[in-house]
Parts: C-alpha cells; structure tokens; sequence
C-alpha cells in the first residue's frame, strides 16, 4: 500500500492572492469605489451561510510586502464551487480595481502515515477525522502560507525511501509541529496533480513569530533538511471588516 | 533499434491556455459583448464537422485558479492546421477580450516499447491504435495538463539508460496506470522538437481527486521518481455550451 | 536546543523598493507634483515621532542602476505597523507615480550562537541587545541589501550539519565581519516564514567599497564559500532631504 | 589547437520573433492596416537583391503556439547589417503592431573537427564549405528553432573532456544527422559571446514529424544525453506571400 | 592576505540598458522628436568634460536583438555619480520614448594575483595601474558585456580552493587574453555586494568575431570550464554622433 492509497482528502482549497491597483483606486470617484465596495460584501456576505451549511469556510486576510495586497481563501467541496468563486468575484466592480498576483489550488489532506495500523474503522465517520479534513478556518491574527515539494535530487530522494523510513522521518518531524500546539494551527493542502508544487502549507498564529519559530526548528530535521524543496512565503494579517474598510479608505 | 523508431504518433496538439480581461469584459457594453460571444460560437461550431470528418477533436475547459481562465485544445492533422485555429480564434472579437496565459505544442504519440515484438502487422492499419493516435476527446467533467521530461542529471540521467532496462520500468509504470482504467483518461503528446518539454500529459476524469491519486502514486515509482521532471500544472471543469454561456455572463 | 530557541528576534523589517514612473511623472503638471511631494513629505514626517518614542526607525535610499529607483525601509513592533505603512504610502498621491520594484519582510534577529553560554541573565533585559535588536537605522552614505540562504544541496547541506561544527564555523565567520567594525554596519534579519529567502543583510558604510571588500572576502569563508546561496543585491546612497527633492526635481 | 582555431564562421545571424499585437490590428482601420501592409512588403522585398547579390539570406515563418507569431530569420555580412535590418523593421508603420517575443544573435558555424587532418588547401577558398558558411535559406514548409549549450556540470563536464573524445562524440553524433539527410536541413549557428546559449540549431523540413525524430533519436546519443542542455523550442511553418497575407487579413 | 585584499579598484561602472518605445517614438510628431532629440545631445555632451577632466568616461553603443537597443556605459569616480547620470538621464524628454532592458552596478578592478610579489611601492601611484582602474573608453567598432560567477557547486567550488591553486590557475586563464592583445580590449568589473553576480566584462572590438574566439578559446580553460558561471551576453555595435541619429531618423 503505498501513500496514495493512504491519504484522505476533504475539502478543495484556493488561495487567491490580489493585488490592489491603487492608481485606479485612488482615481476612481466616490461613487465607483462605493459600488465596488458594495458588490465587495455582497460577494463576501455569501460565505457565511456556506459556513453555517457545513459546505466550506472562508478567509480573507491582507499580505505583507509587494507580493500581493491580501489573499482570498476558500475551502469548498469541488473544483467547480471554487471556479465560481473565483469567477464571481472577478465579475464584481470591486475586482476591476484588483490584479492577479498569485493562486493556488490544492485539497486538504491527512496523512495516514500513522493510521494505517488503527482500528479498523472508516476513518471518514471518525468526526476528529472529518473537522481536519473540513476545517473551518480560525479567525486568527496571522497568516502564512508556502507550498512546497519533497526533493528528488540524486542521493536526496524523499521517493526512493522506502516506506518504513518516510513513515519513521514523518514521525519525528511531526513532534516539531506538536510542540507549537495552541500556538500555531496548520492545515496542509495537497496539490500533486493540481499545481505547481507538491503541497501547500498554510499557517494561523496570533503571534507571527511563531511561523519564523516553526518553519525554522523544522529546517534542521531531516526530512526539511535533506528532502524540503520550498516555494514563495506569504505572511500578512488578518481583515476583520472593520480592518478591510480601513485598508481601502482613502 | 531506437525509441525514435519505435513511437508511433497521430494527430498535432495544440492547447491555448487563455485568461479572460474581466476589466474589458465587464467595461464593454452589451452589444459588443454580444458580438464577441456570437464569433465565439461561431468559432467554436466549426469543430463538430472537424471531428464527423475525423479530422480532429476539440475541447474547452475552464482552468481553477490564476494561472487561466480556460484551455482550448485541439488536435488536428498538421501544424498547419494548428495554427489556423489558433489565427481564427485571435481574429475574433472574443479573443481581444482574452490575453495569452500558456500554450503547448505536441503530437499525439504511442510509445511502442511493447509492441516491438508484436504480430508484425503495420500498427497503422490497427484500428484500436489509430483510435488512441486520433482520439477523440472526451466531454469528462474534469481536465489535467502538465508538461514533463526524463531527467538527465548526473547519475539520473534516462538517457545513458540501455534500452532493455527503460523498457522494463515503463512497463511497471504503465501498471499504476492501468489501475486507473475507467477512472482516468490519459493522453501522451510528444513534444521533443516542438516545445519545451519532451512530453504533455492530459488527463480527463469525472472525479479529480483521482488526478492527484493517480500522479502521486506514480510519483514513487522509480520512472517518476528518479527520472521524472515536471512543468506547470493546470486543473479544470469542463465548459459545456451552458457553462461556458454561465462563464462570461455578467 | 536549537537555533530556533537560542535566536533572538526584534523589530519586524520591510524594504520596500519602488520605480519612479518618469514619464508620468515628467507628464505631471506642477501643481500635481506639488500635492504629491507634499503628501510624500507628510507621510514622511511621521517617522520621526516614531523612532523618537523607540517604537521603530526608518531611512530612504537611492537604488543604482533600474533595479529600483529608491527603498524605504522601515523597522517597526509588528506585523500590523509594517502593513499599515505600506498601505498608507500606497495611497499617497506620490505612490501612484512610482511602481512596486522589490519587497522583503523580515525580522531583526540576533544569532544566540555564543550566548548560549552566557551568564544566564535574560537577555531581553541587557540593554547592549535591546539596541541591537531594535536598532535606530544609521544615516550612512550608502546601503546595500541582499537576501541570502543557507544552502541544503547534497553534500553541502548546512541544516544537516551538527551545531557544535555550526558555531565553530560561525565564529570565524563572524570575525571577518568584526575586521569590518567602524566601516561597515550590519542588521541581520531573519525571514524564515515571512519571505522567500532565509535571511536579509541589509550593510550601511560611508564608503561603498567597504561592502565589496566585505562580501568578497566573506565568500572565500567556508559559511560562504560552501554554504551560502545569495539573492538579489541592492547598492544605493542616502537621500536627504535635500537630495531626494533633488532627485524628484524637473 | 582547440575549437576556436578549428571552427570556420560565415554569416551572421538574427532570428527575430515577434507577436501581433491582434487587439491593436483588428482595431485598426483599413487604411491604417493597408499602409502597415504596404511597408512591411516594402520592407521584405529588399531581401531579394541582397540574395541575388549574396549579401545574405532572409526567411519568414509564422510560429505555433503563443511564444510568437511569427519569426524573422536574416543571414548577413555584418552585425551592422542585422542592426539595420531589425531597426528598419522596427520603423516600420506594421511594426508598430507587433511586440517583441524573443531574438537570437549567432554566426553560421562549421565545426572543423573532422577538416583538421584535411587536403592543406584553405577551407575558405572551398566553394562547397562557403555554401555552408553562407546558405541560402530553404524555402521548406516546417522550420524548427532552438538555442543550446554543452554541459559544464560536475562529472558531465563536456568542456574538461580532451579533444580526441570530444572528436570521437561528435563523430557518431553527426552519423545521426546524416540519417535525416534529405529530410531535415540543418544550420548550426555559434553565439558564445553573444547570446546567453552556446548555440542555436535552426532545423526546415517538408514534414514537421522528422523535427521530432531527429531531435528525440540525438538524446540518446551520449553527446546529448550527457552533455546537451536545451533552451526554448520554437516550431512554425513557412510563410509564403500568399498566406503571410492570409494571416494578417481580416 | 586574501583577493579582497590584494584587488586594486577602480572607477565605478554602470551599463544602462534600454529599449527605444518604438510606437511612441513614430507616433510622436516632429517637434516632439525634435525636442528629445535636443535633450538626448545636451545630456550626451556633458560626457567629453568629465572625461577631459579625467574624472570618468562614457560610451553609447547599440544592442542587437530584442533584449535591448542601446547601452549607455559610464566611469564615474562615486555611485553618486552615477545615480546622477542614471536620474538625469531619466529625466529628459528622450528618456520618455525608452523603456528600461537591463543595467549592472560595478567597479574597475584589477586582480593583484601576481603582483602580491611586486616592488612594493604603492600600485595606485602606478600610472599604468591607474590608466588600467581608470580606463577611458575605446571608440571600437563593438562591444560586449557579459556578468559572471566563480562556481560554488560541491566539488566545483573556486572559493574552496587555496589560493596558490587559483593563483596558478588564473595565470593560464590570462594567457589565453594575452593572445588577442590588440584584437580585444577587456574591462573587468567587480560587482560583490553591487549586483547580482560577482564580475561583469566588457569586451571592445573592431571585428565582433573575437568576442566568439575568444570566450569559445577560454570555455575549455579549467577556469571557464569548470568554474565559470555566465549570465546574459549583449553584443553591439558602436554608436557615432551620426550612426545615433540615423538610428533615431524616421
């Protein structure tokens, strides 16, 4: 059996990363930017009753630095509910004053690395199971997201291990995460197939230093040592709507 | 003998990955929306005859995320035919509502590692491979595209492989894929001379989690593993007349 | 105990690299630049009460040559002062004359290598740290930025090295840039988890050679010369006052 | 004696590809789009002259796929003449249509491996070397661009390799040419020092298939499968009056 | 004593790179090219002062191929001089008809590999050292300039060798330029902590073909072959007062 076979899969995830083009958003009249802002939250205010039915979650939160003004991100049951997310949100009059800076498309996933001895039982009826794999997404103060790959790079080949030793390097590795327990939440998002890179990490904290502090003690195990292959770093902080009228008042 | 000699290929393909300018879209006024939308169909109803005539197939899905809004793809008898398409389409009023996102250049192509040894017959004249040469496309809900080569790096390196040894590990790799049958279906082009890659791989399925199940168990094989390079990957829904209608309306 | 415990971090950094749009700024008439240069100079006068009340510093930079026409810089508590800077530059009249060049976030950290043996004390409550971690930036002549990384690459992985060789070999890297004292100032920054390198070196001097002279004889350390991989670099002179109206005159 | 000495140059070269900006020609009006047409005729039928007059030789293929439209592809004296000539194109009023997609700078070669034991005589004096040194362009309906070099990688070092093996590479490399002879027409340009690949392989065909041969049959060949490192791949069909006028009609 | 050390520097270089906008140079009208046209030679005869003070020197040479028009060279004796050129520049009128293509920050230097030994006066009284760190510019037919790195790829790493072995191995490496005295004029620049890779070169020339013998010649050099890294190669023609306008003439 080999991990394929053993990962479970929940909800599909877009990270939409924008970028705002203050030119245009400055030059725009107070009448434009009020029917932008409008359609904004209109398009917004449909996440919640997607949340309440258990079909997704939702979060928007700004980003530090040029890379990208904030990011959208969507949990949803299909590839075809995050298209028209996406396309909803590109047909409203606030996107005309936005540009695309970065996406990703992913699916939460469990390892079963560990599980494959359990009890036996289906583990989608497991509802601990289920909350990992449907996660709704915390409101908290920070956010960081990364995708990443496992290297195949001559004798650093995280997919010539054998079974036995990715299980046992995964392990430990998952003792480092465990101990920023109630500090950072971690959901991680597979893409193989889906995107660029291999997975997608994405980060919650209400201290961002613990993102430094997480990612860094990692880097010296070996299975980010010797095996992580990592892509762009997105930091930023969380929009409440008082915090994303703020950021577009002029 | 070599396997330049031995692969066998059909129809050119050719996929135009193409976003949409939804601040022109939406700035145009309704008449002009109207013709571009009526040259898209016009355009587009000239692929049924193509495809009676066996003279090629044509298919359109939108694509998750940023990188487009949607894929054009076609397989046709010559590049000369290729690249009237891909004129016709850039002369329409849609099109100048659209901007280049990705494209992709190949030949449907069998690989005849196996058949070296087989009847003897011309494999041209067999129609179950005259089908898989000049397939037609499937109306799945699901699209897969990525680019791909064989490594040449060092002590990894496809290449310096003797022939014997890459027949017997295509062969174990082609069983991943076999289990896949009825799940996914999958479309070698080759590309070597054409593009960027040596090979495009399009996948259609109904479910999509069975893209990421079907590349990530093939990622442990030692042909992926050690050998595999990968390019960008593009995910969609397919776009029937009403969805690709439901796509583009304001 | 590792490298992630023993690190000490301080102010969040953002160097934010900008382009002068000439010909739209050249197109301005003068009355538009007047607003501009003002709501720059306001935007500017507000860093002094800042550093004054030690809750951050910051300095403005010509960049040589078209990478950038100029960097801010800003060092500040938190996340959210960082973004909120950014934001309030980007809707500033004289933003929309300029375009986004480069970007990084970090955070001002001292490496805990040699302290680890220390006298025990906090050393959040020695005020010799305290001015390191939260430096006042220096009005020096020139700057020169560059992010780095420590490189993980077969036989040359830093992370799998143990510490004990780790510090030795920071140690006498360390004191090539101690033979640097008086010519050369350096802030580290640490972005592991904020951005797409590990570290930034951001140098001041008042005579610009001093940073090749620097780099140069680093590389030819073992830290550098095996270990080290190296990001784009920025080399710029101060802008006064005086020079950067200068700089903005037609 | 090392390669330098031993390779004959002729003409220089310039492949200029080039994007129609469609928006920008489709919203022109007849007038404009007649002049435009009208210059750029103006400005190819100068080529004829300096062919007769075997000053150089000039060609013109549309490309498939988005890298490029089409490409320019001009043989000459001088570095002066392909300055002139792209300038004079860049004047034009159908220029003014098109965007830049990529160029290519590089001289015809002639490696002199095999000549060094030759007849004594000068290579220059040999009318069947000069033909190859300043060719005249066939008019075949595939072309087939790309830039290459020659690894310098670690044990994969073809520049540490002595001559006599190097020599002995080259010589079993070149017996696959020679299979395509009739098939595929072959120019090999040199670019070291002056463009950012070692090579460029300009390759016409009747059938575009034998592109693909021939390129997929050398990467088995140890001189490409060791030592070959390989740029963009640009593929495209001739341009005659005829349907360079089809193309651009709307 | 280290190369840091033993390296004399120079005068401060900056290559300035740009594209001419093509579309708004022809839809300008007369007295709108005529003005720039003014602009462009008041800026350019600033040049012949600073050199006849000795205080720097200046080039303008066209670029062939797509990747930019023309290069502006500059000596100067600061960065801040540079930085002036560079914005004075920006601010004309002809400016406004460019758009930026690529530029390097760098310093004259010369390597004192050999003269560690020397008489042990002070080089920078030297006139043949300071006519070589403060060269004034040729008037040759070409140029050519290329940034490089020493490699630092595991076993292929310069700067973990000693310093007798690259003495020894940079004493052949120069023999082979000694061999085009009079046929190539070699600037070497150092751009450590200036720019994005260690050196740039800067090659003149009457006949472009030497540029091709002469960095072909080196490649199979250890030096070049096993530890040189080379960035984007721009190859060029000179720009007279004349050929500049003929250039510009509609």
């Amino acid at each position: 059996m080999n991990e394929a076979a053993l990962t479970l899969e929940g909800w599909y995830a877009l990270h939409d990363f924008r970028s705002l083009n203050w030119t245009a958003w400055t030059a725009a009249d107070d009448e434009e930017r009020a029917v932008a802002l409008e359609e904004l939250h209109a398009f917004m205010q449909e996440w919640g009753p997607v949340e309440e039915a258990k079909e997704g979650s939702s979060a928007v939160y700004s980003i530090v630095g040029q890379k990208a003004d904030f990011v959208l991100m969507y949990l949803r049951e299909s590839l075809e509910a995050l298209n028209k997310l996406e396309t909803a949100f590109n047909k409203t009059a606030f996107a005309q004053y936005t540009t695309k800076a970065y996406s990703y498309v992913s699916i939460v996933e469990l390892s079963n690395y560990l599980a494959a001895g359990g009890d036996g039982g289906d583990p989608m009826q497991n509802p601990h199971v289920i909350s990992r794999l449907k996660p709704i997404l915390p409101q908290a103060a920070h956010i960081c997201f990364y995708p990443m790959n496992k290297k195949r790079e001559l004798a650093d080949n995280w997919y010539m291990l054998d079974m036995d030793k990715r299980r046992e390097l995964m392990r430990t590795h998952g003792l480092i995460g465990r101990g920023y327990a109630g500090k950072v939440k971690q959901i991680i998002t597979g893409s193989v197939g889906f995107d660029d890179w291999e997975w997608g990490v994405t980060l919650f904290a209400e201290d961002a230093l613990q993102f430094k502090k997480l990612v860094y003690e990692m880097r010296f195990d070996e299975v980010s040592a010797r095996y992580g292959e990592f892509g762009p770093f997105y930091v930023g902080n969380l929009l409440t709507p008082e915090s994303f009228e703020e950021f577009l008042k002029l």
